[in-house]
């Protein structure tokens, strides 16, 4: 074997682990999402930077802005799953790098004085930690799955402000029945990996 | 225990895990890259895009030019690294989605007509990608991290082409000595995630 992960935890992070698009009702505790940051906060990122921001949307009325916003084909799924998370990036995220970086708290001013080098780093390093998050989801036991169709603007504007881009928004809970499409194919390996 | 996934698998892939300055001569092998793929393959993206591509560089020759292009910083540990990996994302991922969204062709036009909305879901999922391929890195016991001090459109030109934009060099291999720095500290809870 080439990996040191053990079987188990190879099929509930990734194997096993599946985009579900129905749930059961059981809910997903604040403990459970304050293991899950706690997990996946030590992913690293260029700089320390960690750029991603969570809005966790609990109330029904939340939740019902959010599936209006939604494209048709994910309404059903974002009004059923018992948790849904809007991932965004802070664009401001270099106010917190001398307090994240204070080994090196120079950087903050030598390579993100401009905003738009902070957007291109935040959306990058941002979507990094929503891989950890993803998998930090499944390491508590629960589906997760990105969604990217949705009205950008009407998130941010409802749920953000200026500074804070949309990324993806995440369902997240315990399958329910039928919860999967047959599994789609991936690339080979060598339509992805080349060696120079 | 609010999470499922067992602690030292915790451990491996999140808390103990951290990106190296430092290396051991032990190679990292084709059966290991082979595995890592073959297992964060799995890993949702947005309409199972999968638009994220590694070369891996083990030439010497490779080696060197891309030493060059990276800012002063990185250039030891990068010339000491069993592996380095440059990532990329394939802006025209569109190509392969009859194949990877059998259930949907359609989306290849319907979505992914222009160039520019390629350009964005390419670099959201590729990232997103690299945080799947971080954690399955440090699922084969190597560690990795990601870097992105170095001269992108000079790794665009010697390494890719116009259609594949870098998103990040990743350093691979066993920690040697003095191989952390001290670990950085973290946002709390509440500074990443809010409730509505």
């Amino acid at each position: 074997m080439s990996l040191v992960l053990d079987p188990a935890a190879q099929d509930l992070l990734f194997r096993e682990a599946r985009t579900a698009n129905t749930f059961t009702d059981e809910p997903v505790t604040e403990e459970q999402v304050q293991a899950i940051y706690d997990l996946v906060k030590f992913g690293p990122t260029a700089f320390n930077q960690s750029p991603l921001r969570v809005t966790l949307v609990r109330s029904p009325e939340a939740r019902e802005r959010l599936v209006n916003l939604m494209a048709e084909g994910n309404q059903p799924k974002t009004a059923a799953a018992p948790l849904v998370a809007i991932l965004s990036v802070d664009n401001e995220f270099h106010e917190e790098l001398p307090k994240l970086l204070p080994h090196f708290p120079q950087a903050k001013d030598m390579f993100f004085s401009e905003r738009p080098v902070r957007e291109q780093a935040a959306v990058v390093n941002g979507a990094l930690q929503a891989g950890y998050f993803i998998v930090g989801v499944r390491a508590a036991g629960l589906a997760a799955g990105p969604m990217t169709g949705f009205d950008f603007a009407g998130v941010q504007k409802e749920f953000l402000d200026g500074d804070h881009t949309p990324l993806m928004i995440v369902n997240i809970g315990k399958p329910g029945d039928d919860a999967w499409f047959a599994r789609s194919p991936r690339l080979e390996l060598d339509e992805v990996i080349t060696t120079v």
